[in-house]
C-alpha cells in the first residue's frame, strides 16, 4: 500500500510517524482545558470529541467522545471501528470537501499535553518473546533450565497491576522493597539498587468477550497496539518471585505511548510467528501471520546528556502473537473487557545489540554498558530517560508509535512520611 | 460488646446473621426492578437507595447510594463511613422514633437476588496462611523445600483477574486448560480434571492511596471484609505456575459472599496475628491485633443431597493480616483504588479437619474424603455445591457473613463452539 495523501502537508513527509494511513488515538488537552479525544495527523490533533460535536462525526446514537478515553469507541467491534477510521480518512484526505470544517479542528501537537488513551480495564504480562525468556532463564536458573517446560507449549503469563499503567512521559520513582542478596541472613528494605526497563508491546482488547476464544476470534477483539515499558525492579523480583511471579518488582509503573495504532493501519505489515519447535496444540495454532513487522529501538539519556542507542529489534521475534496470548488468556473462561492491556512480553533479537533490557544487555550487571557519553550502565540511575520508539516501514510512509519514556526519580528519603 | 436492640425483631435472634451489631452492606434487586443498595437487619433488608431518596440518609452533598454498588461511600473515607453506620443504628435501634418512616423501605431478604456488592477495581489472592503454605509446599515440593524462603519475610502475593469475581450462587463452570502429567510427553488441553475451592477471607480497600503505606495507615484504608472463595484448577495450575505463578488456574471464578461485614462491625473480635518465627522487617510489624476471631465452616453437597462439612478453621490461622498485606501491596509506589479487593490466601488451621482446601483435605487426591453420604470425593465434582460460611461469636449474637456458595457446572463440551 503507498502512501495516502492529506491535505495537510505534514502528514505527507517520508518520516512522519502519522500520515493519513495511521490515523493512531489518543487522549490530549491543551494549557487548562479537559482532556479530549484526538486522532494524530502529521504534527497536529484532530479534536474528535469536537468532531463529533459538531455533527461531522455520527456513527452511533449515544457519543462515543464525549468522555476521555478510546473505551466506547472500543466496545462497539470491528464494524464501527471501520466506519470511524473511513469517517476520519474522508475528513483528512487530499481532496476532501470537508477540509474547511476540519481545519479549525486541528490542534498543533507541539503545545498538546498527552493523557492515558484509555481506561485500562485490567493489564496482563506475558513472557513470550524467546531469546528473553531464555536470556533470563539462563540467569536466573542456568542454560540448561533457560527455557521452563511449558514455555514452547503456551504463552506464559501473569496478571499485572493496572493502577500501575501510566502514560509516555510520567516520571517513574526509584521503588523501595524487600531485597535480599544470597550472601544475607535476611532481607533488607531498600530501594532497588536493579531497576530496569523491559521493550514489549501492549495489544488493547476491544470487544469484550464471556468465554473461550480461538485464535481467530482472539484476533478479531483486538483493537490496537502500543509501546510498552514494564519498568522493573530485578532485585526485589529475584527476592519475591518464588513461587506465585512478580508482584511488586513490576508495580511502580508500566508506561505505554500515547498513540494507540490500530489492526487497521498496521495490516500491510503482517509478519508470520517463527517456526514451531514443537507442535502447538490446536487452540493455538496460528491462524494466519499473527505478527507485525515492527522496528523498535531503544535510547538511554543519562540527565541532561544525549542519548545513546541500547537496543534495536522487532516485533517480529516474539515467539507468540497477541491473538495467541488473548486465545489463551480466554481458556479457563475469564470474561474480557474493553481496555485489557496485554503486555507482549520483552522482545529480544537473538543478539546482544537487539536484547530488550539492562539485565540481558549487562548480563544482570556483569557486562556493564558503555554509553556514547562514556558512562557505564548496569541497571538504570536517577535522572535516567529511557525511551522506547517504533514504527513500522512502507514504501514512502512509515506507521509510527511515536515514543514511550520515562525519567527515574531519586527514591523517596523515607516512604512512609 | 452486647446485643444491640433493633425494633426489627428477627435481629435480636441469637443465632441471626444480621443483628443491629452487624449492619452489612449489600446489593441487591427484587423481581426485574434495578439492583440497589441494601443494609442487611434480621431477615429484610433496608433499602438504603431509597432511604437516601427519601431524606433519611444524607451525609454529604452527592448522593452516595444513587449506583448499585458501595464505591461511592468508600471512597468518602472513615469520618464517612463512621457517620453512616450511626446514621443506620439510629434508623433500625429499639425506640426509634423514625421507625414509621423506615419500616416501609425493609424488603424481605428471602425474596431478593444479591448481586456484587461493588465494582472490583483490581483484585490481589495473598498466600499468607502458614498451614496452608506448608501443606501445598509439601505436596509440589517435597517437606524440605514446602516454605519459600521469603515466605516468612513478607506476604507472597500475585495479581488476580478482577472480572473473574462473581456474587455467591453464581454457577461455576468446570474449565478447559492445558493439562499435563510428569508421565506424559506433551500437555493436552482438556477439562479440568482437579478442581477445588480454597477457603478465604476477601479484604476490600476503601479509601484510595498513592504510595508506600504503613501497616496503621493500611489498616485506615480498609473498608471491611467478605468470604472469598478461590476456585483453583489445581491440573492447569501444577503445568502452568511455573515461573510467573498461577494464571489459567485461577481465572474461572472467585465467588464471593454478597455482604461486606465492616471493620467496626468486626472490632470487638480483633486477634493478634501469631508469634513470629522470624522477625519481620519494621515496616510490616504489626501495629496492634491484625486478625479477627472468625469462624469458618466449608460443606459440600452433591447434586440433590445433604451437605457434608468439609473443614472448620477461623480466621486467627492467618498469618499475615489484610493490612500487612496491603502495606506490602503498596511499598514499590502502586497506586490503590476503591473496591480492590485482597484475598488472604486459604485459610488451614493446624489439623486435617481444619484445612481449606480439598488439595489439602484429599492430600492431593491421595486420601480421598468420605462424604456422610458415602460418596468419595478428591476434587470437585460437577454438580457439587460448595458452600463457605463464618460468624464472629459474640455474647448472645454473631457477626455473620451469610454464605458464599457456588455450583460446579459440567465443562462445555466444545469450548469454541
Amino acid at each position: 500500500m503507498p502512501l495516502m495523501k492529506s491535505w495537510l502537508d505534514s502528514a505527507n513527509a517520508e518520516t512522519c510517524d502519522f500520515p493519513l494511513n495511521n490515523l493512531p488515538y489518543g487522549v490530549f488537552s491543551v494549557g487548562e482545558d479537559e482532556p479530549r479525544c484526538g486522532v494524530a495527523i502529521g504534527d497536529m490533533i484532530l479534536d474528535v470529541t469536537a468532531a463529533e460535536e459538531e455533527g461531522l462525526i455520527d456513527l452511533v446514537d449515544e457519543p462515543l467522545f464525549a468522555a476521555p478515553y478510546w473505551n466506547d469507541l472500543m466496545e462497539e467491534g470491528p464494524a464501527v471501528w471501520a466506519a470511524f477510521r473511513a469517517r476520519v480518512t474522508a475528513l483528512l484526505e487530499e481532496g476532501s470537501e470537508e477540509r474547511e470544517k476540519v481545519a479549525p479542528l486541528l490542534v498543533p501537537m507541539a503545545g498538546a499535553q498527552m493523557h492515558l488513551p484509555f481506561v485500562v480495564s485490567e493489564y496482563t504480562d506475558f513472557y513470550a518473546g524467546r531469546h528473553h525468556a531464555y536470556n533470563v532463564g539462563c540467569m536466573f536458573r542456568g542454560p540448561e533450565n533457560a527455557l521452563p517446560p511449558n514455555w514452547l507449549h503456551m504463552p506464559i503469563g501473569y496478571n499485572g497491576r493496572a493502577s500501575s499503567v501510566c502514560v509516555s512521559g510520567t516520571a517513574v520513582r526509584r521503588p523501595w522493597g524487600q531485597l535480599k542478596s544470597p550472601d544475607q541472613d535476611r532481607p533488607a528494605f531498600l530501594p532497588s539498587r536493579r531497576f530496569d526497563f523491559e521493550l514489549e508491546m501492549g495489544a488493547i482488547v476491544g470487544t469484550p468477550s464471556d468465554g473461550p476464544l480461538t485464535v481467530a476470534g482472539a484476533e478479531a477483539h483486538i483493537f490496537g497496539y502500543v509501546l510498552l515499558n514494564d519498568w522493573s525492579a530485578r532485585d526485589i523480583q529475584a527476592w519475591e518471585y518464588q513461587p506465585l511471579g512478580p508482584f511488586q518488582a513490576k508495580a511502580t509503573a508500566t508506561s505505554i505511548s500515547p498513540w494507540i495504532v490500530t489492526k487497521a493501519a498496521l495490516e500491510p505489515f503482517r509478519a508470520d510467528t517463527p517456526e514451531r519447535e514443537v507442535e502447538l496444540l490446536d487452540h493455538l495454532k496460528d491462524d494466519g501471520p499473527g505478527l507485525y513487522d515492527i522496528s523498535l529501538e531503544v535510547t538511554l539519556a543519562p540527565d541532561g546528556k544525549a542519548p545513546t542507542t541500547l537496543s534495536r529489534t522487532n516485533y517480529r521475534e516474539m515467539y507468540y502473537s497477541a491473538a495467541q496470548q488473548l486465545a489463551h488468556h480466554t481458556t479457563a473462561g475469564s470474561p474480557m473487557h474493553a481496555g485489557d492491556l496485554l503486555g507482549s512480553g520483552t522482545i529480544s533479537g537473538p543478539t546482544k545489540p537487539e536484547r530488550g533490557s539492562l539485565l540481558e544487555l549487562s548480563w544482570g550487571g556483569k557486562e556493564p554498558l558503555t554509553l556514547d557519553t562514556g558512562e557505564e550502565r548496569s541497571f538504570l540511575q536517577d535522572g535516567d530517560t529511557l525511551t522506547l520508539a517504533g514504527h513500522a516501514q512502507g514504501d514512502g510512509y512509515r506507521i509510527g508509535f511515536g515514543t514511550c519514556s520515562g525519567t527515574i526519580l531519586t527514591a523517596l528519603e523515607d516512604p512512609f512520611a
